[in-house]
């Protein structure tokens, strides 16, 4: 008999948990019951799952009791507060925040990398940032193939990593410009900051808050999260994360340097060609190559633009793109969950 | 007696014209008369110059004989055909376009770079691109202080640089999308080029047509110019260049290596600190850093988020934004004039 398993969402009314709640419907995950929770705000509120209405409830740690798997995007405080006791209660936590990201007993598992450390779980999983997701999905069969000795990334990053208020304030702030009338900034480039800037229209510098480096915390997860993923401490890693005016899909022109000699780009090509969740769109004489807008709403990391550098012979260059809200959030949490069944870890 | 020039603009209508023409206004420039010149398509047009009208006049070989200075920005074809018939007249021409800027004996100028190459011309100077001019203003105070010897840079560019066709499709395309209403896309990315994308809430790793090693145009001109404009053919120069839904004001994420050891980030910004036409805006923990919606309309190269590379040494990432229509192109063919003038070259 299969085992089926009773799922909560933990932020089912956010961005990131509208998203779980859609694909939970058609993963291959056999349920026998779902629970919505969220803040006590957001609590009273009826969703759908399939074709069944579903009130939302407030997350509380007696919410865990019955949970099976528990997937978190409510924020790194709830996380913090509550994942501990939903894995205590003997649910697996799946959790999409950085709460616990650098946890030595935590594994970060984007599952075409590193599906293999799920088995060292002690009740929390964590979910990679969503631009180091993307990222690692599409440079780790180039690894496997080349080695990989360094990575210089600047992002382009969508507004829906950070929540509905921001995908709002995109649109709004685009409708005054476009009408010549005032605004006031709120929520970008972060909620939680002191200063609030122009999105739309705009490039903003900034996601997540300052570090002491100067480099932001954005910056630094995809510093060490792609680390700790490929788990290998020596790939050099420097990013710059930006923020523009796209609703969703978040676009990555990343810099890499391989370990072995006289690749060319199409042995890159090659080794992406078939691998696991990645889709080749490189075709520059007919205008061929990743599109944010193209990307949003599907599942796959999109990689084009593979060109050698050329002055550095093991110098590559790539452009990346993916859904942050699927690939970078919610359907690789589900991939997550999909594989601890697959491998008998639940 | 101070000297007096009658100036003609080529491409007066369009919108760096625009822009030329305003700047002229108020240009150390003794102007004794100006002539303002188009495609026989905007010939008629009516143009303010310091309170009087002026109407527009179809640019033929003949309108040369009498200029002593033609700024040229009406595209590479026009340039192609008449700047040497202007030069030919006595003019000195100052081209914003690609048709001659690789050429050996014309001047590729960035005057905080490179003015003294202005004496070597032969009647025709180049106007750099304008992703390259902020960038090369930016580095050179970097170069003379602790050496380059690599730049790898990706862009965040505004629509400007393709036009005022450009510009309307992306304010009538992000209108349409606001309103669920269709659309289809007729310029972004090349005008010219096959296929046209959406550019509004989106991100196009194309800027000007592939050439044949899969970079683009736009990316080679940045590789080449750099080195031509820095006379040093030795350094790295590697680029990714990107379209985003920003009307003006170019970005850009730029990774360099020094020559010299054991400098600090904190040196890096004492050279950008009073560099002619840099301004240093790099203050993170009061989130300070270049934004193009701030650097729009504004003369100067904005420079932030300066931080040393985690791994390289050497290594340093910068965020340099400036005005493309203004720096990247009006400005900096103005301000060749007024080095021309200023060195009693004309």
């Amino acid at each position: 008999m299969t085992k089926s398993y009773h799922v909560a969402v933990v932020g089912a009314t956010g961005a990131v948990g509208t998203q779980m709640i859609q694909l939970l419907e058609k993963a291959a995950i056999e349920i026998k019951q779902v629970t919505f929770l969220s803040s006590a705000r957001s609590a009273g509120k009826k969703l759908t799952f399939k074709g069944k209405e579903i009130t939302v409830q407030e997350a509380k740690p007696e919410s865990f009791d019955d949970i099976d798997i528990a997937l978190f995007s409510a924020g790194g405080s709830v996380s913090k507060q509550l994942a501990p006791q939903a894995a205590e209660r003997g649910a697996v936590v799946i959790d999409n925040t950085s709460a616990f990201r650098m946890a030595e007993d935590v594994p970060l598992v984007v599952p075409e990398v590193n599906e293999h450390a799920l088995k060292a779980h002690h009740g929390i999983i964590a979910n990679p940032n969503c631009s180091t997701i993307q990222m690692v999905a599409a440079l780790e069969p180039i690894r496997q193939a080349f080695g990989l000795k360094r990575v210089i990334v600047s992002t382009y990053q969508a507004v829906s990593g950070s929540g509905v208020s921001a995908i709002n304030e995109l649109k709004e702030q685009s409708q005054a410009i476009l009408n010549d009338e005032p605004f006031s900034p709120q929520v970008m480039p972060v909620k939680g900051d002191k200063k609030h800037y122009q999105i739309a229209f705009n490039a903003l510098p900034q996601i997540d808050v300052f570090t002491e480096n100067d480099y932001t915390y954005e910056e630094m997860k995809m510093i060490n999260e792609t680390k700790k993923i490929m788990e290998d401490d020596a790939i050099q890693v420097a990013a710059t994360c930006v923020r523009i005016p796209v609703v969703s899909g978040h676009s990555e022109s990343v810099y890499i340097e391989i370990d072995k000699s006289g690749v060319t780009a199409d042995q890159i090509r090659a080794a992406l060609k078939d691998a696991p969740g990645v889709v080749l769109q490189d075709d520059p004489a007919n205008q061929v190559y990743p599109q944010a807008s193209e990307a949003a709403g599907k599942k796959e990391v999109f990689v084009g633009r593979i060109r050698a550098d050329l002055d550095q012979p093991k110098g590559f260059h790539l452009w990346i793109v993916s859904d942050n809200l699927l690939k970078g959030a919610a359907w690789n949490s589900i991939q997550i969950a999909e594989s601890l069944i697959k491998q008998g870890i639940i």
